[in-house]
């Protein structure tokens, strides 16, 4: 097969390719990322790029206007390289991970509005403990084997040492750890520190050290999403939270949906490819928590991840293929807890690596851990869970019965897909007050930096704003034609948030029409799939005492905007409260108590799925869903039109 | 470091070692097998080696007599390579594992005296279980992960299917099957085979496959004695024993007592190495076991083994070093349930190799599984146990106590460092009658095959002929001079069993005066440890109701000749039962019942341990006990001298 090299511009990566791959293909192997929202359909059009030398083929593609094709544009997945190439990547086509190495917040205090642990439900009991003992050197009287001697002393001086009830199932250790153990006691005075897990239910010594480590003792919770992967250091020691990062999911240049990752997997190669790349990113989170914290990787020895069913497929290198299929099944919704460094992650030797259980093929193990850390599943009164990612999902229930529901949102909430959007991060607008007179914009971004680009509760806030100023009407088309705030660009009309004088890219932060069309489908899918699944249980909104709402957005979320752009329904406000990533709440729980392990799994048996998209009336829902707030203005009588 | 080629006559093997190197660790490294009783102590002379060609360093040793110098005879284990040499390793002085790959014996009968599962202890209840299961297929309205899936219907379908009664702990698998699920199920029409283990309680699924492969389930029970490794294959369905393999066990080299093999162990890749050896045989045990009868590696999915505690440290490649230290600590009796995979033991990927437990760094596995097929720990009566191996085992006790001591015998009585021993296989002589007239000899092979050998039985019977028949004298010293059959060799005098022309190798068979020295200690070991232990718990002989005998004799044992001898105490004969492999027999019924698994570790755990070596009466008795059939006539009231 004829191969030839290609170039990437500015970032000059060179590769060489088979001819025919398409360009897009060769970006991914030279490790350049190209935004690709549609996964590679040609529909999307944001993978455009400019070949600067050389040969490729160019479909005629509609998409792509006269000038485009002047300029040598092409959309880098339906153009394929026929001979030596130099491309180059504008900025707007490329997806940029610089931000999403930065972390999300620095205080503590102010990423999660819950305790690390709610005590009054779980009790302390991490999944791993450190335990530091100083043996009784044997003796002609008393000579059992060194593994014993270390058991025994455990059994009788510590109270509740071995996890499991049942004690025939002694603590199970690995050869590595007994191989060294006759020197490692007699070199350290018998003094030792003994790492036990709760390994489902089993106990096992993942490691014996010398001296007194028992001090250093840490757990990462993940919570790995199809566009943000979030990962917190939790002190098990102290229970305290250390510090939180995230970052985009590389996997995104292969689509914004879970569908797009699915169809890749299955490609030659795909499925270890996307396995790669969520296990690179974990590492890279490993990495930077850990540093900043100056924490060993011998002292984390686990690692606890919650996470959408398809990616924890993908994570675990298992195909997803028939998760998309009719009848939607996966292949594991209780994935085995694992050594981590079977799949590559890079952690202690032998640590751990636990993934939540998943309830169905669109309702996974991120819903469970909202759930158990919102308490929905212990409530007397009825209560809903609403999670906005890119797979929205929705729990109902109380302590009676639980059931979920999915819908597909898109990645816009999550600042992905949209023309300045940007993860919740340093520099994030996350407020906007926009003056009715003078469309002023006033604005709060998150660390109080200068602004960089628009988080998904800014753009909430802007929307709502812009209805209210009547900027845009209820379709979400900009109405106002003569300011200097809007103008026309090749794909419509812009809203021009803030001049590039004030922002840190020094390039205009606008919205578009797109942009806003792209957030009326996500908040349409919600809204709709919340308001069929409360129907479909025979319930009305006024049942419901509480709203949980969770999602990447920011700090904080404003409910009002919410309202008057109907992502959420127009009932009392107090009835709502906002929890952050519920996802990552719930796995750092179950990483502080076996308890909330437990539950977890309890949850995700209990918990029953319900398909929308066989619903009669789910469409016709989502239709009358795609105005600002809602086609039916009674169901926001608070809105003031 | 310089180098030099040494070859190996009449191997022709050539290996380049670095100056200064002894002989018998080049031939070692070499791939050739030298006997060395001693562990290259200089002291065993059975190293011997002729240098044909080039320079050797040869210290000046006693042992040798001056025709040897002449001849250019060394040790191997003291001369060390100064130069390019070609070294011949007479026939003598050759380890001959040839013999150690016949199967002992053809028939199952023959073999064990107890049945396959003593079902009346313990229910049949196979540490792996194979499941055929015909899954329903997938709908809209029952789309739960394939994994869970074949669970429920397990559960549903199958009484008992999980071992572990708590069930919190549902069945573990691994990820790679997990990987191939999908498409299995699919592929398999949702008919697929799981093969299920008792992992210490936990059930693991080890393998699911396409279609129905429930029929062919089997496991091997192993006996790793310092002297000879056995193997025995049995049919986990059908509970029937298919054959059973033994071997010498090659790290003889290293010297015939476990301490040799520990002071190896404490060289430079020396435990490395002797575990690579012991998992080797094994390996070749499996291969000839499964050839032999059919079997797919596959379908082979259990390793259990018993073994003296040392063997099993150094099966697990875990240093023993301490062992052989005071207080003499092993660094695990209870070792953890590994892949087999994990030390290079090649059955069904995912397969597991339990080890028994041992009680103590002199008293291992082998005894545990002795006391558990002899059903010593549940008898009324007081019972003992003589397991008579290289290093030999006592345990006695009821159903209230056990107690249990050691005796270093040395491999006499397995066939190894005497003259014409071999193990109880094909053609070795294991039954003996001498005329007292003309001293013609009568004896039956195993086989009923030309002798080539002679086996523990045999040298037992022999011994007691000759005592009978006033050949040897009580001390063990050839007492008639002008006979035929007795002349002198340079290591002294030599009684011929059998005459060349009726032997398969084509050399007389003879029982040398060092042979009888070599039996002499061996039973004198085993004596006095027995009746040490007796006293040492304050019993008598009279108390004991049954005497186990237990070791690799041959197919039987002649009560009255071992008691001639003064290896096994005077008392009524039908308190004696000889029970064979005993070792093996328990591990064979563990694999077939977790029960008898479960019930071992009890063993294990209650059995105490008494160290004879720091009794104030041992070595007295030891002395006492190097006569036939002992200083004190009185304890061998039957014995007609």
């Amino acid at each position: 097969m004829e191969k030839f090299k290609v170039t990437f511009l500015p970032d000059n990566k060179t590769i060489e390719v088979e001819k025919d791959k398409a360009i897009l293909s060769a970006a991914i192997s030279a490790g350049v990322y190209i935004n690709s929202v549609c996964g590679g359909d040609g529909v999307c059009g944001k993978c455009r790029v400019i070949i600067k030398k050389g040969k490729a083929f160019i479909p005629t593609d509609s998409i792509l206007s006269a000038q485009d094709k002047e300029n040598n544009v092409c959309l880098a997945c339906l153009a394929t390289v026929q001979g030596e190439l130099e491309v180059e990547i504008p900025a707007d086509s490329r997806l940029d991970f610089q931000k999403s190495q930065e972390q999300v917040f620095s205080e503590t205090e102010e990423i999660e509005p819950l305790a690390a642990l709610s005590e009054k439900d779980f009790r302390y009991l991490p999944l791993v403990r450190k335990l530091y003992v100083e043996l009784p050197k044997p003796n002609l009287g008393d000579n059992i084997s060194d593994l014993e001697r270390l058991y025994r002393h455990l059994l009788a001086n510590v109270n509740g040492v071995f996890f499991n009830a049942n004690t025939d199932l002694g603590p199970y250790t690995g050869l590595v750890n007994i191989k060294q153990l006759g020197d490692l006691l007699r070199d350290s005075e018998w003094k030792v520190t003994v790492t036990l897990a709760n390994r489902d239910g089993v106990t096992e010594v993942i490691s014996i050290e010398a001296g007194d480590t028992s001090g250093r003792n840490y757990g990462i919770s993940f919570d790995i999403g199809t566009t943000t992967i979030s990962g917190q250091l939790v002190d098990l020691n102290s229970r305290k939270i250390l510090g939180t990062k995230a970052s985009y999911n590389k996997q995104a240049v292969f689509g914004s949906d879970i569908i797009s990752r699915i169809i890749y997997a299955q490609e030659k190669d795909g499925l270890s490819h996307l396995h790669r790349i969520v296990v690179d990113t974990i590492n890279e989170i490993i990495r930077e928590l850990s540093a900043e914290h100056n924490i060993d990787l011998n002292d984390l020895s686990i690692i606890l991840c919650a996470g959408n069913t398809t990616m924890i497929h993908l994570l675990l290198e298992i195909d997803p293929s028939h998760i998309r299929k009719e009848p939607y099944v996966p292949t594991v919704n209780f994935a085995p807890v694992i050594r981590a460094a079977e799949i590559g992650v890079h952690i202690k030797p032998r640590g751990l690596l636990y993934s939540l259980p998943g309830v169905s093929s669109y309702v996974g193990a991120d819903t469970t851990a909202g759930v158990l850390s919102t308490g929905l599943y212990r409530q007397e009164e009825l209560g809903i869970l609403i999670d906005i990612g890119t797979n929205g999902e929705i729990a109902l229930g109380n302590k009676d019965f639980l059931v979920s529901a999915a819908a597909s949102a898109g990645p816009a909430f999550e600042g992905s897909g949209v023309a300045c959007g940007m993860r919740a991060a340093r520099g994030a607008i996350q407020r906007i007050r926009i003056n009715p007179g003078d469309y002023r914009v006033d604005f709060e971004t998150i660390g109080d930096a200068k602004p960089r680009g628009i988080c998904g509760s800014g753009y909430i806030d802007a929307l709502a704003q812009m209805l209210n100023c009547g900027i845009i009407d209820k379709s979400g088309k900009i109405k106002i034609e003569k300011n200097s705030r809007v103008r026309n660009s090749e794909f419509g009309k812009e809203f021009i948030l803030v001049l590039k004088q004030d922002t840190q890219t020094a390039e205009d932060l606008v919205i578009t029409e797109a942009d806003i069309e792209n957030i009326k489908r996500a908040k349409a899918a919600i809204y709709s799939a919340t308001a069929v699944l409360i129907r479909r249980m025979g319930l009305s909104l006024g049942e419901i005492k509480k709203i949980f709402i969770a999602g990447g957005f920011g700090t904080y979320l404003d409910i009002e905007s919410a309202i008057r752009i109907g992502l959420l329904p127009d009932i009392e406000r107090q009835r709502f409260s906002f929890v952050g990533n519920s996802a990552l709440s719930g796995a750092r729980e179950a990483l502080l108590s076996c308890e909330a392990l437990y539950k977890a799994k309890e949850i995700a048996r209990k918990m029953t799925y319900i398909e929308l998209s066989t619903e009669g009336g789910y469409m016709d829902e989502y239709m009358a869903a795609l105005f600002f707030p809602h086609t039916d203005l009674t169901l926001f009588p608070s809105v003031k039109i």
